[in-house]
């Protein structure tokens, strides 16, 4: 008999999936970022949840107010990375009975932000007593096509949507209690405690018609390239580390390997993306009208290795970062 | 500063209701069992979560299978009330380290056991690691019209789709080590481990276009009847207080009021509707045609309150029964 821990949140994913009936139906593999059925008319009903546990996904100092919209961001992140458009947004909220009323006005009012900031509403629910916080999100949307994991071709361009780094720097700076100046903290720190979620750009991509497949990064570069990998039965190689400034300067001033933190840190939610090379141009221009970018990292290829070009060197992109039940909590 | 079991679980949630911003149109009251927003042709897209967690909603001796297919149930029985199909369930699954394999496949197994009983289907969702199981489930459906809990009008018949009261003796019956004869003893554990939701009842109900609200009875049928009684701004006199056989004859071996295992008890899935009096034979034929019952328990009022008719007596249902927060875990 294996545990948990042995086994890490992936394996019991495949697990649950190997022992459920599968639809006639499905329009998206599972695994993918979300989950959709079709409905009338050639439309897609895009339906995610996604859970934050306190003692597990909250690190010190976020505040009940960013606890809330995060779990909001968490789950409207993965409508970004296909391109959905999210209209509604239900909480099942675990509540611990130490809590006061001030604390759940913390928690309407972070939801109902997060879910504003993306055009969203919150539109039911349920509370129940729980000895953690649990804010369990469920996001629903109606589309005519999303952008899968599972698209990507040899020669397509691999893109991401912003420089990786700062929210493992944050993380590490908030756990480790370390210092930096004042304004290089704030947006480190910021980027743990309000992170964005890129759908203007993720809906940008989808009506550019140039992405081939896209996942957003909250498990970290690295693992979400795997997992890319994964679904398409393709490889990368990485050109270019979009590496963040900031968290190039917080490297320095401790001596830390910046790539570390850009390529193993996970909590971001970037989106990764693969565009067809012929489309390349109407994507930037899509993404750059709604005020993103988009930024080439590497190439789509046929062998199912994933390098990172160092000047002449070719090193290994390993599978790691955070996995639940495997990490230990500490490091989140 | 006022904690959370001095508001309730009730107050919680119109609480949280107070800070969010309104989506414009809302087909559905906030409160009711169900959320819902328009789609186009005129249906509308049904949503619901509720939230099990384990140290306070699974009694000792429910085993993880069952408690993963009551979570689904919980959720199933509100579409019931609706007259809702349900298509999809997702799920969050909050998972203490210290469970096995066996643990995770006995979850997904209840969890695909009470999702196909009502033909939908387990598409996706997500694990993390939690202090406690949570069982966070969203149902996702596709409707032309639902019964709300605010159409009752004085007049109308009030009518249920079975008996109360065995839950709430099974309840006892394990909390507090008793025993009973073992036929007996098995149908009410079997209703406190195996709930059913009334789903063809629910549709049949919609389908015969008699009932004007309905509501599911997991709090409770006084519960239950005074949430209709808010929403539809009438009352209730209830003539025939619908006692399950078993629950009177355990209550019988005891010494304990039967009818307060059937008012006060709670966690019962039947639905708790009213009828046009002028389509009553419509709605009892669509009922028995799917193999249920529906039984004539009262009418509906002008006026607000809720009472018992026993012989010359007119009885107060109070508002009482399970609440989170409010009540002791160990009641349930």
């Amino acid at each position: 008999m294996s545990d948990l821990s042995s086994l890490g949140e992936r394996k019991i994913i495949e697990l649950i999936y190997s022992l459920l009936d599968k639809p006639p139906i499905t329009p998206i593999m599972f695994g993918d970022d979300v989950s959709a059925i079709p409905l009338h008319g050639g439309r897609l009903a895009v339906l995610k949840t996604d859970m934050l546990v306190g003692s597990i996904d909250v690190p010190p100092g976020m505040s009940l107010y960013q606890a809330a919209r995060k779990a909001a961001i968490m789950n409207i992140s993965d409508f970004a990375a296909k391109g959905v458009r999210p209209l509604v947004l239900l909480v099942s909220l675990g509540l611990p009975r130490s809590f006061t009323k001030k604390d759940v006005e913390a928690l309407a009012e972070g939801l109902n932000r997060g879910a504003r900031e993306h055009g969203a509403y919150v539109i039911g629910g349920d509370t129940s007593e729980a000895p953690d916080l649990i804010i369990a999100c469920m996001l629903y949307g109606v589309a005519r096509s999303l952008i899968p994991r599972s698209g990507a071709r040899p020669g397509d361009i691999l893109a991401v949507t912003g420089y990786f780094g700062n929210a493992a720097a944050g993380l590490k700076l908030i756990l480790e209690g370390l210092d930096a100046p004042s304004g290089l903290k704030k947006t480190l720190i910021d980027s743990v405690y309000l992170p964005k979620a890129r759908l203007a750009e993720g809906l940008a991509l989808v009506q550019s018609r140039a992405a081939t497949s896209s996942i957003d990064s909250s498990d970290g570069l690295a693992v979400s390239l795997h997992e890319l990998r994964k679904m398409s039965k393709t490889g990368f190689t990485v050109n270019f580390l979009p590496l963040a400034e900031e968290a190039k300067k917080f490297a320095a001033l401790y001596g830390f390997d910046a790539r570390e933190l850009a390529l193993y840190g996970g909590e971001e939610y970037e989106l990764i993306v693969t565009i067809r090379p012929d489309r390349w141009l109407n994507a930037l221009e899509a993404v750059h009208r709604v005020g993103g970018s988009l930024i080439q990292i590497g190439v789509v290829t046929k062998e199912t290795s994933i390098c990172l070009v160092e000047g002449e060197k070719l090193i290994d992109i390993h599978y790691r970062g955070w996995e639940h039940f495997k990490s230990s909590n500490a490091s989140k």
